[in-house]
Protein backbone atom coordinates (compact mmCIF):
# COMPACT_ATOMS: atom_id res chain seq x y z
CA UNK A 1 0.00 0.00 0.00
CA UNK A 2 1.14 3.55 -1.44
CA UNK A 3 1.93 6.30 1.58
CA UNK A 4 0.41 8.58 -0.74
CA UNK A 5 -2.53 6.54 -0.13
CA UNK A 6 -4.43 9.06 2.42
CA UNK A 7 -7.39 7.50 2.64
CA UNK A 8 -6.06 4.71 3.98
CA UNK A 9 -3.25 6.62 6.10
CA UNK A 10 -0.26 6.33 8.71
CA UNK A 11 -2.06 4.06 11.27
CA UNK A 12 -1.80 1.11 8.85
CA UNK A 13 1.76 0.88 9.14
CA UNK A 14 1.18 -0.70 12.37
CA UNK A 15 0.02 -3.98 10.90
CA UNK A 16 -0.59 -5.95 14.23
CA UNK A 17 -1.49 -3.52 16.58
CA UNK A 18 -2.47 -5.80 19.07
CA UNK A 19 0.04 -8.46 21.04
CA UNK A 20 -1.36 -11.99 21.92
CA UNK A 21 -0.36 -12.89 25.59
CA UNK A 22 -2.36 -16.26 26.35
CA UNK A 23 -4.14 -18.30 23.80
CA UNK A 24 -6.96 -21.58 24.64
CA UNK A 25 -9.46 -23.46 23.13
CA UNK A 26 -12.66 -23.67 25.46
CA UNK A 27 -14.89 -25.76 22.97
CA UNK A 28 -14.10 -27.25 20.22
CA UNK A 29 -16.44 -29.23 17.66
CA UNK A 30 -15.64 -30.47 14.41
CA UNK A 31 -17.05 -27.55 12.51
CA UNK A 32 -15.85 -24.80 15.29
CA UNK A 33 -13.39 -23.74 17.85
CA UNK A 34 -13.59 -21.43 20.23
CA UNK A 35 -10.00 -19.39 20.57
CA UNK A 36 -10.05 -17.18 24.25
CA UNK A 37 -7.05 -15.07 24.57
CA UNK A 38 -5.85 -12.14 26.37
CA UNK A 39 -4.58 -9.52 24.39
CA UNK A 40 -2.04 -6.58 25.38
CA UNK A 41 -4.10 -3.79 22.90
CA UNK A 42 -2.61 -0.72 21.60
CA UNK A 43 -3.67 1.82 24.53
CA UNK A 44 -1.53 -1.08 26.87
CA UNK A 45 -4.84 -2.22 28.25
CA UNK A 46 -5.36 -6.49 28.70
CA UNK A 47 -8.39 -7.45 27.72
CA UNK A 48 -10.15 -11.37 26.81
CA UNK A 49 -11.05 -11.66 23.35
CA UNK A 50 -13.12 -14.96 22.61
CA UNK A 51 -13.81 -15.62 18.65
CA UNK A 52 -15.42 -18.65 16.76
CA UNK A 53 -13.06 -19.80 14.27
CA UNK A 54 -15.02 -21.91 11.00
CA UNK A 55 -13.37 -23.49 8.01
CA UNK A 56 -12.55 -21.59 5.13
CA UNK A 57 -15.70 -22.28 2.55
CA UNK A 58 -16.60 -21.44 -0.86
CA UNK A 59 -20.17 -19.88 -1.78
CA UNK A 60 -21.81 -20.75 -5.11
CA UNK A 61 -23.63 -18.83 -7.25
CA UNK A 62 -24.90 -21.58 -9.85
CA UNK A 63 -26.63 -19.88 -12.89
CA UNK A 64 -28.37 -23.37 -15.41
CA UNK A 65 -27.88 -23.40 -18.98
CA UNK A 66 -31.37 -21.92 -19.41
CA UNK A 67 -30.57 -18.39 -17.56
CA UNK A 68 -31.93 -19.69 -14.16
CA UNK A 69 -30.41 -19.22 -10.72
CA UNK A 70 -30.39 -22.52 -8.22
CA UNK A 71 -31.53 -21.70 -4.92
CA UNK A 72 -31.72 -23.95 -1.85
CA UNK A 73 -35.04 -23.50 0.71
CA UNK A 74 -33.25 -24.83 4.00
CA UNK A 75 -33.97 -25.14 7.72
CA UNK A 76 -31.19 -23.63 9.56
CA UNK A 77 -31.29 -24.95 13.24
CA UNK A 78 -29.46 -21.93 14.84
CA UNK A 79 -32.65 -19.48 14.60
CA UNK A 80 -35.16 -21.82 13.67
CA UNK A 81 -35.94 -20.74 10.62
CA UNK A 82 -36.55 -21.47 6.80
CA UNK A 83 -34.08 -19.65 4.44
CA UNK A 84 -33.27 -19.12 0.92
CA UNK A 85 -29.58 -19.69 0.12
CA UNK A 86 -27.29 -20.74 -2.18
CA UNK A 87 -24.95 -24.11 -1.95
CA UNK A 88 -21.59 -23.41 0.21
CA UNK A 89 -19.20 -25.52 2.20
CA UNK A 90 -15.91 -25.95 4.00
CA UNK A 91 -12.96 -26.27 1.71
CA UNK A 92 -11.64 -29.97 3.12
CA UNK A 93 -7.49 -30.04 3.77
CA UNK A 94 -5.15 -29.91 0.94
CA UNK A 95 -8.72 -29.38 -1.50
CA UNK A 96 -8.17 -27.26 -4.49
CA UNK A 97 -11.16 -24.41 -3.53
CA UNK A 98 -12.63 -25.55 -7.57
CA UNK A 99 -12.87 -28.82 -6.32
CA UNK A 100 -14.99 -27.87 -3.64
CA UNK A 101 -17.36 -25.49 -5.57
CA UNK A 102 -17.87 -28.80 -7.66
CA UNK A 103 -18.43 -30.98 -4.52
CA UNK A 104 -20.73 -29.22 -2.88
CA UNK A 105 -22.78 -27.69 -5.89
CA UNK A 106 -23.48 -31.58 -6.20
CA UNK A 107 -24.63 -32.85 -2.85
CA UNK A 108 -26.17 -29.62 -1.85
CA UNK A 109 -27.68 -28.31 -5.29
CA UNK A 110 -27.55 -31.57 -7.48
CA UNK A 111 -25.78 -29.32 -10.15
CA UNK A 112 -22.98 -30.14 -12.62
CA UNK A 113 -21.11 -27.26 -13.77
CA UNK A 114 -20.05 -25.95 -17.11
CA UNK A 115 -17.11 -23.47 -16.04
CA UNK A 116 -16.40 -21.91 -12.49
CA UNK A 117 -15.33 -18.87 -11.97
CA UNK A 118 -13.62 -17.17 -9.14
CA UNK A 119 -15.05 -14.05 -8.04
CA UNK A 120 -14.13 -12.19 -4.78
CA UNK A 121 -13.64 -13.41 -0.77
CA UNK A 122 -14.96 -11.96 2.18
CA UNK A 123 -14.97 -11.97 6.01
CA UNK A 124 -18.18 -13.82 7.66
CA UNK A 125 -18.25 -11.28 10.77
CA UNK A 126 -14.72 -10.02 11.08
CA UNK A 127 -15.34 -8.75 14.94
CA UNK A 128 -16.44 -12.42 16.26
CA UNK A 129 -15.56 -15.24 13.62
CA UNK A 130 -12.61 -16.04 11.59
CA UNK A 131 -13.94 -17.18 8.16
CA UNK A 132 -13.29 -16.17 4.98
CA UNK A 133 -15.98 -17.21 2.02
CA UNK A 134 -14.38 -17.43 -1.46
CA UNK A 135 -17.34 -16.57 -3.81
CA UNK A 136 -17.46 -18.74 -7.40
CA UNK A 137 -19.74 -18.34 -10.15
CA UNK A 138 -20.83 -21.31 -11.87
CA UNK A 139 -22.19 -21.96 -15.28
CA UNK A 140 -23.85 -23.95 -17.77
CA UNK A 141 -25.30 -25.51 -14.62
CA UNK A 142 -27.17 -28.84 -15.34
CA UNK A 143 -29.06 -30.32 -12.58
CA UNK A 144 -28.22 -33.84 -11.44
CA UNK A 145 -29.43 -35.98 -7.66
CA UNK A 146 -28.58 -34.22 -4.79
CA UNK A 147 -26.73 -35.87 -1.91
CA UNK A 148 -28.04 -34.68 1.55
CA UNK A 149 -26.40 -35.47 4.99
CA UNK A 150 -29.25 -36.14 7.84
CA UNK A 151 -28.46 -32.72 9.22
CA UNK A 152 -29.27 -30.59 6.15
CA UNK A 153 -32.58 -30.45 5.00
CA UNK A 154 -32.58 -28.47 1.78
CA UNK A 155 -34.97 -28.17 -1.36
CA UNK A 156 -33.53 -26.89 -4.71
CA UNK A 157 -35.73 -24.54 -6.55
CA UNK A 158 -34.85 -22.37 -9.65
CA UNK A 159 -36.12 -19.09 -10.10
CA UNK A 160 -34.75 -16.77 -13.20
CA UNK A 161 -31.45 -14.69 -12.56
CA UNK A 162 -33.31 -11.60 -12.69
CA UNK A 163 -36.08 -12.81 -9.89
CA UNK A 164 -32.96 -13.80 -7.84
CA UNK A 165 -31.57 -10.30 -8.00
CA UNK A 166 -34.36 -8.73 -7.23
CA UNK A 167 -35.12 -10.97 -4.01
CA UNK A 168 -31.26 -10.39 -3.35
CA UNK A 169 -31.99 -6.48 -3.39
CA UNK A 170 -35.28 -6.69 -1.86
CA UNK A 171 -33.60 -8.47 1.43
CA UNK A 172 -35.79 -11.40 1.06
CA UNK A 173 -32.59 -13.31 0.95
CA UNK A 174 -32.05 -13.09 4.71
CA UNK A 175 -28.72 -14.89 5.16
CA UNK A 176 -26.29 -12.25 4.54
CA UNK A 177 -23.72 -14.69 3.03
CA UNK A 178 -26.00 -15.41 0.39
CA UNK A 179 -26.97 -12.51 -0.58
CA UNK A 180 -24.00 -10.51 -0.74
CA UNK A 181 -22.29 -13.38 -2.92
CA UNK A 182 -25.34 -12.79 -5.02
CA UNK A 183 -24.70 -8.96 -5.39
CA UNK A 184 -21.15 -9.44 -5.88
CA UNK A 185 -21.75 -11.78 -9.05
CA UNK A 186 -24.68 -9.16 -10.25
CA UNK A 187 -21.85 -7.46 -13.10
CA UNK A 188 -20.72 -11.04 -14.27
CA UNK A 189 -24.38 -12.28 -14.63
CA UNK A 190 -25.62 -10.18 -17.86
CA UNK A 191 -28.51 -8.54 -16.57
CA UNK A 192 -29.06 -4.72 -15.93
CA UNK B 1 -47.71 -17.42 3.21
CA UNK B 2 -50.52 -18.72 0.83
CA UNK B 3 -50.30 -22.50 -0.18
CA UNK B 4 -50.83 -21.13 -4.01
CA UNK B 5 -47.05 -20.10 -3.89
CA UNK B 6 -45.66 -22.73 -5.64
CA UNK B 7 -41.77 -21.36 -5.44
CA UNK B 8 -42.12 -22.05 -1.58
CA UNK B 9 -43.99 -25.48 -1.50
CA UNK B 10 -45.46 -27.61 0.74
CA UNK B 11 -42.57 -28.33 2.84
CA UNK B 12 -42.95 -24.98 3.97
CA UNK B 13 -46.04 -26.20 6.04
CA UNK B 14 -43.80 -27.93 8.58
CA UNK B 15 -42.27 -25.21 10.36
CA UNK B 16 -40.20 -26.86 12.91
CA UNK B 17 -39.19 -30.03 11.62
CA UNK B 18 -36.29 -30.55 13.88
CA UNK B 19 -36.98 -31.09 17.98
CA UNK B 20 -34.67 -29.86 20.92
CA UNK B 21 -33.86 -33.36 23.22
CA UNK B 22 -31.50 -31.09 25.28
CA UNK B 23 -29.67 -27.61 25.46
CA UNK B 24 -26.65 -26.52 27.10
CA UNK B 25 -24.26 -23.48 27.25
CA UNK B 26 -20.90 -25.08 27.48
CA UNK B 27 -19.22 -21.47 27.01
CA UNK B 28 -20.50 -18.11 27.29
CA UNK B 29 -19.01 -14.48 27.79
CA UNK B 30 -21.09 -11.08 27.96
CA UNK B 31 -20.76 -11.06 23.82
CA UNK B 32 -22.02 -14.45 22.77
CA UNK B 33 -22.68 -17.98 24.51
CA UNK B 34 -21.88 -21.46 22.85
CA UNK B 35 -24.83 -23.44 22.18
CA UNK B 36 -24.96 -27.11 22.50
CA UNK B 37 -28.01 -28.68 21.27
CA UNK B 38 -29.05 -32.54 20.85
CA UNK B 39 -31.27 -32.41 18.41
CA UNK B 40 -33.92 -35.26 16.20
CA UNK B 41 -33.79 -34.22 12.75
CA UNK B 42 -36.77 -34.83 10.30
CA UNK B 43 -34.74 -37.92 9.31
CA UNK B 44 -35.36 -39.14 12.51
CA UNK B 45 -31.30 -38.97 13.82
CA UNK B 46 -30.34 -37.99 16.82
CA UNK B 47 -27.28 -35.03 16.38
CA UNK B 48 -25.51 -32.65 18.06
CA UNK B 49 -26.03 -29.14 16.94
CA UNK B 50 -23.31 -26.48 18.31
CA UNK B 51 -23.98 -22.77 17.63
CA UNK B 52 -23.28 -19.61 18.69
CA UNK B 53 -25.35 -16.61 19.64
CA UNK B 54 -24.79 -13.01 19.80
CA UNK B 55 -26.98 -9.71 20.70
CA UNK B 56 -28.77 -8.79 17.65
CA UNK B 57 -27.40 -5.53 16.01
CA UNK B 58 -27.72 -2.48 14.07
CA UNK B 59 -26.03 -1.82 11.48
CA UNK B 60 -25.64 1.89 10.05
CA UNK B 61 -25.02 3.23 6.89
CA UNK B 62 -23.84 6.78 7.34
CA UNK B 63 -24.01 9.74 4.80
CA UNK B 64 -23.36 13.20 5.66
CA UNK B 65 -24.93 16.72 4.94
CA UNK B 66 -22.26 16.79 2.17
CA UNK B 67 -22.98 13.64 0.54
CA UNK B 68 -20.16 11.83 1.57
CA UNK B 69 -20.58 8.05 3.72
CA UNK B 70 -18.88 7.57 6.73
CA UNK B 71 -16.50 4.51 7.04
CA UNK B 72 -14.15 3.04 9.63
CA UNK B 73 -11.02 1.65 8.93
CA UNK B 74 -10.84 -1.09 12.00
CA UNK B 75 -8.16 -3.06 13.68
CA UNK B 76 -9.68 -6.72 13.97
CA UNK B 77 -8.21 -9.68 16.17
CA UNK B 78 -10.22 -12.82 14.78
CA UNK B 79 -8.77 -11.99 11.49
CA UNK B 80 -5.79 -10.04 12.24
CA UNK B 81 -6.36 -7.74 9.68
CA UNK B 82 -7.52 -3.73 9.20
CA UNK B 83 -11.06 -3.67 7.87
CA UNK B 84 -13.36 -1.25 5.95
CA UNK B 85 -16.22 -1.52 7.66
CA UNK B 86 -19.33 0.67 8.92
CA UNK B 87 -20.78 1.81 12.32
CA UNK B 88 -22.64 -1.24 14.07
CA UNK B 89 -23.28 -2.34 17.40
CA UNK B 90 -25.69 -4.38 19.87
CA UNK B 91 -28.89 -3.47 20.61
CA UNK B 92 -28.94 -3.13 24.67
CA UNK B 93 -31.72 -4.88 26.56
CA UNK B 94 -34.98 -2.67 25.95
CA UNK B 95 -33.29 -0.31 23.51
CA UNK B 96 -35.18 1.13 20.95
CA UNK B 97 -33.19 -0.15 17.88
CA UNK B 98 -33.06 3.33 16.42
CA UNK B 99 -31.63 4.78 19.97
CA UNK B 100 -28.85 2.09 19.35
CA UNK B 101 -28.44 3.72 15.90
CA UNK B 102 -28.10 7.04 17.33
CA UNK B 103 -25.39 5.66 19.89
CA UNK B 104 -23.44 3.71 18.39
CA UNK B 105 -23.31 6.41 15.28
CA UNK B 106 -21.92 8.95 17.71
CA UNK B 107 -19.62 6.27 20.17
CA UNK B 108 -17.67 4.61 17.13
CA UNK B 109 -18.04 7.14 14.34
CA UNK B 110 -18.40 10.52 16.14
CA UNK B 111 -21.81 11.14 13.87
CA UNK B 112 -24.73 12.73 14.65
CA UNK B 113 -27.70 12.06 11.98
CA UNK B 114 -30.28 14.36 10.82
CA UNK B 115 -32.51 11.16 10.32
CA UNK B 116 -32.72 7.68 10.37
CA UNK B 117 -34.34 5.12 8.39
CA UNK B 118 -35.27 1.96 8.61
CA UNK B 119 -33.81 -0.03 5.23
CA UNK B 120 -34.16 -4.25 6.10
CA UNK B 121 -33.01 -7.15 8.51
CA UNK B 122 -30.77 -9.77 7.62
CA UNK B 123 -28.63 -12.98 9.69
CA UNK B 124 -25.39 -13.11 10.33
CA UNK B 125 -24.75 -16.44 9.08
CA UNK B 126 -27.40 -19.25 9.52
CA UNK B 127 -25.88 -22.62 9.66
CA UNK B 128 -23.91 -21.55 12.91
CA UNK B 129 -24.55 -18.05 13.93
CA UNK B 130 -28.13 -17.23 15.91
CA UNK B 131 -28.35 -12.79 15.45
CA UNK B 132 -29.83 -10.45 13.23
CA UNK B 133 -28.49 -7.30 11.88
CA UNK B 134 -31.29 -4.70 11.27
CA UNK B 135 -30.09 -1.75 8.48
CA UNK B 136 -30.54 1.41 9.04
CA UNK B 137 -29.63 4.44 7.00
CA UNK B 138 -28.70 7.62 9.19
CA UNK B 139 -28.78 10.97 6.64
CA UNK B 140 -27.80 14.55 7.40
CA UNK B 141 -24.98 13.45 9.08
CA UNK B 142 -22.52 15.47 10.84
CA UNK B 143 -19.13 14.79 11.83
CA UNK B 144 -18.40 14.85 15.96
CA UNK B 145 -16.03 13.42 18.14
CA UNK B 146 -15.67 9.63 18.73
CA UNK B 147 -15.65 7.78 22.27
CA UNK B 148 -13.96 4.91 21.30
CA UNK B 149 -13.47 1.72 24.00
CA UNK B 150 -9.83 0.04 24.49
CA UNK B 151 -11.23 -2.88 22.71
CA UNK B 152 -11.74 -0.76 19.49
CA UNK B 153 -9.47 0.51 17.34
CA UNK B 154 -10.91 2.73 14.49
CA UNK B 155 -10.46 5.53 12.29
CA UNK B 156 -13.35 7.29 10.64
CA UNK B 157 -12.78 8.60 7.39
CA UNK B 158 -15.20 9.77 4.35
CA UNK B 159 -15.59 9.05 1.02
CA UNK B 160 -18.14 10.09 -2.00
CA UNK B 161 -21.28 7.75 -1.64
CA UNK B 162 -20.90 6.59 -5.16
CA UNK B 163 -17.16 5.34 -4.13
CA UNK B 164 -18.17 3.61 -1.27
CA UNK B 165 -20.94 1.97 -3.57
CA UNK B 166 -17.61 1.51 -5.86
CA UNK B 167 -15.79 -0.15 -3.11
CA UNK B 168 -18.57 -2.53 -1.55
CA UNK B 169 -19.46 -3.94 -5.00
CA UNK B 170 -15.71 -3.93 -5.91
CA UNK B 171 -15.23 -6.69 -3.00
CA UNK B 172 -12.98 -4.12 -1.16
CA UNK B 173 -15.25 -4.20 1.90
CA UNK B 174 -14.30 -7.56 3.13
CA UNK B 175 -16.44 -7.30 5.99
CA UNK B 176 -19.64 -9.37 4.65
CA UNK B 177 -22.11 -6.80 7.16
CA UNK B 178 -20.59 -4.22 6.22
CA UNK B 179 -20.64 -4.80 2.57
CA UNK B 180 -24.32 -5.98 2.46
CA UNK B 181 -26.11 -3.31 4.26
CA UNK B 182 -24.44 -0.42 1.90
CA UNK B 183 -25.64 -2.45 -1.07
CA UNK B 184 -29.07 -2.96 0.35
CA UNK B 185 -29.24 0.75 1.16
CA UNK B 186 -28.05 1.61 -2.52
CA UNK B 187 -31.49 2.34 -4.33
CA UNK B 188 -32.10 5.02 -0.95
CA UNK B 189 -28.53 6.16 -1.91
CA UNK B 190 -29.80 8.62 -4.98
CA UNK B 191 -27.47 7.47 -6.97
CA UNK B 192 -27.15 5.11 -10.29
Amino acid sequence: MSKSDTRRGAWDELEQPWTTLTSEQPYVTPWLAIHRDTVRTHTGDEITYSYMERPDCVAIVPVTTTGEMLLLRQYRYPIRAWCWEIPMGGIEEGEDPEATVRRELLEEAGGRAGSVRYITTFYTANGAVRQQYMVYLAEGVERSQTDHEPTELIHVTSVPVAEALRMAHAGEITDSLSALSILLCEPNLGIG
